[in-house]
């Protein structure tokens, strides 16, 4: 595994510090390759349809209509009105998460004892300000795909969750079906990250936004 | 099993007859039960926020808290806000589903090609038509708790949809710890339920909703 944080990313990528996000808009037809750049490190996303917010992705239609809690290369990625909004084209780890909600403050608060309450960047805030320059509410942010999460179940409906099994260089990608506004961070939970939060490296091609 | 489906509900309960549904306000410090009268039928449940209704009922945060895909007797059901917006206090039969979204048109459309895309009631018209009335849009109706589904996942992330462990008399009971509007459904999907729709019977006890 690289572990030279302060290596650059790739030509064309932007990265994502560690415990950060960010908002953009991403085209219909247009390739989302987010990349994990050091290994185990997981990246939130979540995403509304551009010309009418109150479309979001869904998890729960997701994982209904493909009869899976994971997604991986050819799974279409479902809005709460049963609209395929993107199609993942390549996924080099296939271990990723779609159960649970971004780590927000009340996240540590409730989990992470040893934080004693103390103000934590989570992935839920900076989901919140990669939408908010799209007048998004905090309000609409559900459950997000967890790209690179390592979380299975047992036959209890007790929640496991491991390591990332990413390995430097891990790639997942996504096709937008229709514009998307999307919103991605470099996850802020140390427990989901094997103890440390690390960078996250993205890239779009194909069509451009409108201006 | 009683598969007497002419007859009444016990004293002081409402029937929902079968793929059918209903709204109304939860009240705080109240409790909704729901009895599966006949045996092997589920029933979806979502709320929101009386008071304001871009706070709704969140899986995810439900899940993530609580660890587990599961809930039961205990369990707190949180709000996209991770606000608890109710208990459960009673659960006699242990198997509910937290993961899938209520059937809509497009749930048969495309998992039940036998209906060749023919109208088909669904959970999520009857949670629309009970929530309309409060002025909520369907597009806020998110991931249901779906009472007495039996759903379970399998190493490899495959969903397995069992008949309900449900017996003729369950019941499955939460207390409302703000007020809530409520939407309740005897569900409709014949995958769900064994083959068959039945009726579902609940009863709002305690605190009286005010004028």
């Amino acid at each position: 595994m690289d572990t030279d944080l302060s290596s650059h990313p790739a030509s064309g990528f932007t990265r994502l510090a560690p415990q950060t996000g960010t908002g953009f808009v991403l085209p219909a037809g247009s390739t989302l390759t987010v990349v994990d750049p050091t290994g185990e490190q997981v990246s939130d996303f979540f995403c509304f349809a551009a010309d009418d917010h109150a479309e979001w992705l869904s998890s729960g239609r997701t994982i209904d209509y493909a009869n899976s809690i994971y997604v991986t290369t050819g799974s279409v990625l479902y809005s709460n009105r049963s609209r395929p909004l993107a199609t993942v084209v390549e996924d080099t780890c296939g271990n990723h998460d779609f159960l649970l909600t971004p780590c927000s403050q009340q996240t540590f608060d409730l989990l992470y004892p040893e934080f004693e309450g103390a103000y934590h960047p989570s992935c839920f805030e900076n989901l919140c300000g990669g939408f908010a320059p799209f007048g998004i509410s905090p309000d609409a942010v559900s459950t997000t795909l967890n790209i690179f999460m390592n979380v299975w179940t047992d036959r209890t409906g007790e929640l496991h969750i491991d390591p990332p099994t990413s390995r430097a260089g891990d790639r997942f990608a996504l096709r937008a079906e229709t514009d998307l506004v999307v919103g991605l961070t470099a996850c802020s939970a140390e427990k989901s990250n094997n103890g440390r939060c690390k960078p996250v490296d993205y890239v779009v091609e194909g069509p451009t936004a409108q201006g």
